[in-house]
């Protein structure tokens, strides 16, 4: 009878521990001047639902016990896989007319790391760079280089064919024609196109019934993109941070500003040097973005699964899943 | 006869002022398994003479009222020239036996940043750095795509061989060996060569008579680098990092552990969330390294004109000269 007790008692307690731990994910498909005028209710719906089906991917890794670093490589790859946004496939367009890709990723429990920079045939860049943080001793591989280590792992390398889309090639010429323009009028209106078509990033955070965090960043970097141009997404630190004591962010906007502000590890660190909460702190940080001339967000997640996912720019395509019921996806600022 | 007390007094408080603010400049020409049984005393004193020389260079500038800036591309122009340190001039081999460089700066007044990787043909890489700092709206280029903007903007393209040197070709023959061996013998011990021949930094930290501060790395990344591998040279929070509020740090040493920690940023936030002092600050930070099992060291300068060297390696080459009238040059630990 006694060891019955003992038995009950056990059970009910593994099970309140377990229901007690949170455990979530929040990730992103870049922010931006996203207005509700430049999108139709069909292409919104759109949004709308892959972002969910993303979100749910990624939750459902963590409902059935799994890694952090799991959820975070899954919902990104249905995010890279789609071609609504700047990854993977419907990356933008470089100057050259070809698509480049950067990625990123980070294990909150080891500081492990893992980035690369500008590949052109790799199907889900944020799988390359779990491979660099996994099967490596580098943090970060580039260009030529990152696809040779590819081939070595046996990743399938597929043709830069694959990453274009129609509606990305129109958005480069469109941003050919504007910086020819530019050279003959300095009447236009400033960069609201360029703010809508040049940036762009997907992104997830997530914490695990574990009490791992992971994070990770995957784009196509900005239209018309020149002279190797790296931005924040494969920049651990910048675009990508992660950190069990603390939290993990990552980040999409303007990346060289995201870059100059060091814009993941900044909201750790306060986290880890004064304390702050994660929403405060999140706050903070992208208000430092904005002061130098920088817009775009961030999602971030800490280690007892609070959330945040502040922005200075018009839209942030979104969405968030807690064990504790809360669920969502948002576009607009306001929602 | 009140005018003229008048004008004395604004001289004196002037002078005074000009007197009392501090400035001055720290460098680095690299950390790592630097014995005294491994330097003749010949290149020893070639080392301290080089040191010496760069951190004058740095220094004269700062003296005669030239920006941080400018002093710390000085004093790293110095080192980038010298066959002595990997970087620029008798930069280490990549496992194709080219030399690759990279460079990053950044100013703590604006917190503008710029940064180059995988340059081949730049004679002095910090300069292209600062050119894209100070000429393109990015803060970092990679590659050919580098060398493009370089030539753009009027630099004299170098051939590779005028970075060759006969020392650093046989750390690569040696580096090669040695791999090989270990495919075939696992009872070598660990990396103690590696450590010696694969890294190597120089960088410079400086504050001027304005109170501004600058920091600036190159390197020539690692012997026998293979798969297009990015260090903590030029990523801005790991490598490198400047903002007028807190410090300015430049970082040597193990550069996946370096981006993994975020080195130069980790430093610069215990100043600005919890007020650390800078040589307790950037010790932390050098033990977080050692804990992940990295090595290194960093030179760092605050806005008050503290200084800061930690090192966890058995030597960095190092430099300083403060306008309090403190100067050194020092290689092995313990100096």
């Amino acid at each position: 009878m006694n060891k019955i007790f003992a038995l009950v008692f056990v059970f009910v307690s593994v099970s309140t521990l377990a229901a007690e731990r949170p455990f979530g994910l929040v990730l992103h498909g870049g922010a931006g001047v996203i207005e509700r005028t430049s999108l139709t209710p069909a292409r919104e719906a759109e949004y709308r639902a892959k972002l969910t089906e993303a979100r749910e991917g990624g939750y459902a890794v963590l409902e059935r016990g799994g890694s952090a670093l799991d959820a975070v490589v899954a919902g990104i790859v249905i995010l890279e896989d789609s071609p609504l946004f700047n990854a993977g496939k419907g990356a933008v367009f470089t100057a050259d007319g070809t698509c480049e890709l950067d990625a990123s990723i980070m294990d909150g429990r080891t500081q492990a790391a893992g980035a690369i920079a500008g590949v052109r045939h790799i199907k889900n860049p944020i799988t390359l760079a779990r491979a660099v943080m996994e099967k490596s001793e580098h943090v970060m591989l580039s260009g030529d280089g990152a696809e040779k280590f590819a081939k070595q792992q046996g990743f399938e390398l597929v043709p830069n064919e694959y990453f274009q889309t129609e509606f990305r090639r129109k958005q480069l010429e469109q941003a050919k024609q504007r910086e020819a323009a530019k050279k003959t009028s300095s009447l236009l209106p400033a960069d609201h196109f360029e703010r809508v078509a040049r940036y762009g990033t997907v992104g997830c955070v997530a914490l695990d019934r574990s009490g791992n965090l992971a994070a990770g960043t995957s784009t196509g970097g900005m239209t018309n993109k020149k002279f190797g141009r790296v931005g924040d997404a494969p920049i651990i630190g910048a675009g990508t941070y992660a950190h069990n004591a603390t939290c993990a962010v990552s980040a999409t906007g303007w990346g060289e500003y995201f870059i100059r502000v060091g814009v993941a590890r900044d909201i750790a660190a306060q986290l880890e040097y004064r304390g702050t909460p994660l929403k405060e702190a999140a706050a903070a940080t992208i208000r430092k973005v904005g002061q130098l001339g920088g817009d775009g967000g961030v999602v971030a997640i800490d280690k007892a699964g609070n959330i945040a996912l502040p922005f200075n720019s018009a839209g942030m395509y979104r969405g968030w899943r807690l064990s504790s019921g809360s669920a969502g996806v948002a576009i607009f600022s306001g929602e």
